[in-house]
C-alpha cells in the first residue's frame, strides 16, 4: 500500500475502519447470506432480528430513549432532519429557524433547500470568541414564532464542544425544537440527548462509509419512500452489514479519551517552539472544552493553511485546512469568521485530528512535521522578502 | 448459520454478495485505509483515484456514455431522479408526467412527493395482458406538455422486460425525457441506454446494500447537499468500499444467462404436474421476453400467495408473494391488476427468483417444494369443503 509511510492526522475527515466494525464485516464476508429485513421468510426474519439488535445496541451506546432511523450518512441524515423540522414548524404555524454560524454546510444547505422555499426565515446567532455559541444572543432570538434551532454538538474544524443541552432547555422554553448535528461528537463525548433530533455519521467513528443514523423524538417526513422501511421514515432496503458494523463501532464509544492530555502538551510544546522560531501560532478554542482528538492552529501571516497542508503531505503527514477549499483561491473558514477572526486569519488555519488508532509516537511526529513544514514556508517567505 | 438448509429463491428481493464484490471488500478489510475522496492529501487523492476507476468500470459495464452519480440505493436514486426531472419539467413549462402502473412504489411515491405538490399532473398508461406497457396507449398520451415518463426496464414481480428503448424514441419525439428504473434489469439484460435517466441498486446484483447509481444525461437537482461531492449532485462522503465492490460486481454483468431454459422447463413441468393434481396454475408473462431468473405463478382460487410463501418457508424454501403485504389482509398486486387480472387473482401470485449463485439442483428443488406446498394447501381446502 502506497500510503503506509504517511501519518494520518485527518480523522475528523474520515476514520479508518474500527477493529470492532471490521470484525463484524469479516464475519459477514465469511457468511454473506441474503439479508432483506422486509422479506417474510426465514432469511428475512433473521435479517430483521439483526437490524433490531443493531438499533438496540446503538440506542444503548448513545443513551437514547427516542426513535432511531438508519440513513446513509450525515448529509442525508441532516437533510432528512431539517426537512422534517420544517414540516413540523409549518404545521404549528412557526416560521423562523435559528442556526449557529458554526454549522456544517450540510445543515446550511438543508435549511436553504427546505426552510427558505417554504417561506421560513433563517437567522444566525452570535458566537463567542472562544468558539461556543453565545447563549445570551441565542436566547434573545427565541420566541413563539421559532420552529427549530440548529446547533452542532462539536464543531468540525475546532473540536469545540457546544453547550447543546443548555441551549435545548432555552429552545424548549419557547416551544421550539433543537436539532444537533452530532457527527463530530459521536465516539468522543456523550451525545447531547437533550436535543430533539441528533444526527451521526458512521465513517467518522470507524463504521463503514454509507452508514448514519437520525435520533429523533418527533416523526420524520421522509425524503425517500418506497417499501415502507424504517417505519415509513426512510424507504430503501437497509444496509444491514453496514448498520451492524456501525453498532459494533458504537458499542466502543465508552473507551476512555486518552488523547486530550497528549494533545494539550503537544500544542503547548508546538506553540513554544514556533515562538522560539519567531512564529506566533494561536490555538483555536484553547482553554475551552474541546474533544481530545482535534488541534486547530492558526499560523502567522504568510502561511496559508492550504499551502501548509500540501507541504505536510509531501513531508509524510496528512492534515487538513480548517475549511474546504473549492477553488484556487483559499476560502476563509466561516467558523473562524464567526469567532471574530479576521479574513486573513481565517485562511491560515490547519487542523490536526486523531483517533482510536493514533499512537503517541504519531501524535508527537505530527506536531514535529507540521512545525518543520511551517518553518520552511516561513523561511521561503523571509527569503522572498529580503 | 441457521439458514443453511433453506433454499433461497428470492433473489429479486436481495442477492447475497457476489464473489467479485466480496473479493473487493476482503481486500479493503485487509487494508482499511481512511478514504475520503474530498481530502487533498495522499490518502484522499488515492481515494479519488479509486472512485474515478469505479465510475469508469460501471460506465463500461453499462455501456453508458453520460454521467453517473453514486447514491445509497434504488429508492434514493429514484427519488433523486424524479426530483430532478420535475425541476426540469417545470423549468421548461411542462406539467404532465406519464408513468406505467407497473412502477415500483419508490417511483410512485417520488412522483407523489415531488411532481404533484409542484402542480404537475400524473397519469398512468395502459398495460397489455402480457405485462408490457401498451405502446399505442403510451404514444397517445404524449404531447408538448409532458415533462417526463417513467417506465421500468424489468418489472420486479413478473420479470417481464419492457420496451424501454422503443418508448424512449416515442418520448423524445415530443421533447419529453424518460426515466427507467433499471433496478431489476442490472445484471440480467443490457441496460436500456436510450433512456435519459437510469437507476440501479447494488444489492440486487450482488453488490453490498447501501450502494446504487443514477445514470443521467441531464443535470440533477440534489436532495442532499453538503461538501459538494458527486459534482454537487449528491452531497455526503462517498461509500468508497461499497462503490468499488459494486463496480466489481457490475464488471461481471456480461456473464451468460443460463437460467432461462431451466426456468422455462421448470415452469412447464410445474404447470403440468399441478394440472394433473387438479390445479390450474398460470405463468405470468409466459411467451413474452422475461429475464431468465424470475418465475411468477398465479395459483387457483383458495391458494393465497402469502400463505404459500409461509408454507414454503416452513418446507425450506424462501420465495416471495408477488406483492408486499403490509397488513393482515393480503394486498393485491398493482402490476397484476394493471395486466387485467382480477382482484382475486392478484392475491394469488408467487414469485420464484434465482441468481448467479443458484444451482440447477436448487432450481429443481424449488419447483418441487412449491408444488408440494400448494398441493397440501389445496388438500386442506378440499377437506374443509367436504
Amino acid at each position: 500500500m502506497e500510503n503506509t509511510k504517511q501519518i494520518y492526522a485527518d480523522w475528523a475527515a474520515t476514520a479508518p475502519l474500527h477493529p470492532a466494525a471490521a470484525e463484524e464485516l469479516r464475519r459477514w464476508l465469511e457468511n454473506p447470506v441474503p439479508a432483506n429485513p422486509s422479506s417474510v421468510h426465514l432469511f428475512g426474519m433473521h435479517a430483521a432480528d439483526r437490524l433490531a439488535a443493531a438499533r438496540k445496541t446503538l440506542a444503548e451506546a448513545a443513551g437514547w430513549d427516542g426513535e432511531i432511523t438508519f440513513v446513509s450518512g450525515g448529509t442525508e441524515g441532516l437533510a432528512l432532519a431539517v426537512h422534517s423540522l420544517v414540516r413540523r414548524a409549518l404545521d404549528t404555524g412557526r416560521n423562523r429557524v435559528i442556526l449557529s454560524p458554526l454549522e456544517h454546510p450540510a445543515v446550511k444547505e438543508a435549511v436553504a433547500a427546505f426552510a427558505l422555499p417554504a417561506g421560513m426565515r433563517a437567522e444566525e446567532c452570535a458566537v463567542l470568541p472562544d468558539g461556543t455559541v453565545d447563549p445570551a444572543d441565542f436566547a434573545s432570538r427565541l420566541g413563539n414564532d421559532v420552529g427549530f434551532c440548529c446547533v452542532m454538538a462539536v464543531q468540525n474544524e475546532t473540536g469545540v464542544i457546544q453547550p447543546v443541552d443548555r441551549l435545548a432547555v432555552l429552545t424548549h422554553g419557547c416551544g421550539a425544537l433543537l436539532l444537533s448535528d452530532a457527527v463530530q461528537a459521536a465516539g468522543h463525548i456523550p451525545l447531547p440527548v437533550g436535543a430533539d433530533v441528533l444526527v451521526i455519521s458512521g465513517h467518522k467513528f470507524g463504521a463503514p462509509a454509507g452508514t448514519g443514523a437520525v435520533f429523533h423524538r418527533i416523526p420524520l417526513s421522509p425524503l425517500q419512500k418506497g417499501g415502507g422501511q424504517e417505519r415509513g421514515y426512510r424507504g430503501g432496503t437497509e444496509n444491514l452489514p453496514g448498520i451492524c458494523a456501525m453498532a459494533a463501532a458504537a458499542s466502543r464509544w465508552g473507551e476512555p479519551d486518552w488523547m486530550a492530555d497528549l494533545r494539550d502538551r503537544g500544542e503547548a510544546d508546538f506553540v513554544r517552539r514556533m515562538a522560539a522560531a519567531g512564529m506566533a501560532v494561536q490555538v483555536t478554542g484553547a482553554g475551552i472544552r474541546r474533544i481530545g482528538s482535534v488541534s486547530h492552529l492558526i499560523f502567522p501571516e504568510g502561511v496559508l493553511g492550504e499551502t501548509l497542508v500540501l507541504a505536510c503531505d509531501l513531508a509524510g503527514l496528512a492534515v487538513s485546512a480548517g475549511s474546504a477549499c473549492h477553488s484556487d483561491s483559499p476560502e476563509p473558514s466561516a467558523a473562524l469568521l464567526a469567532m471574530g477572526y479576521t479574513l486573513s486569519e481565517a485562511v491560515r488555519g490547519v487542523r490536526l485530528s486523531f483517533g482510536f488508532g493514533t499512537t503517541e509516537a504519531e501524535m508527537e511526529a505530527s506536531y514535529r512535521i507540521l512545525g518543520e513544514a511551517a518553518e520552511k514556508l516561513c523561511a521561503v517567505k523571509m527569503h522572498k522578502q529580503s
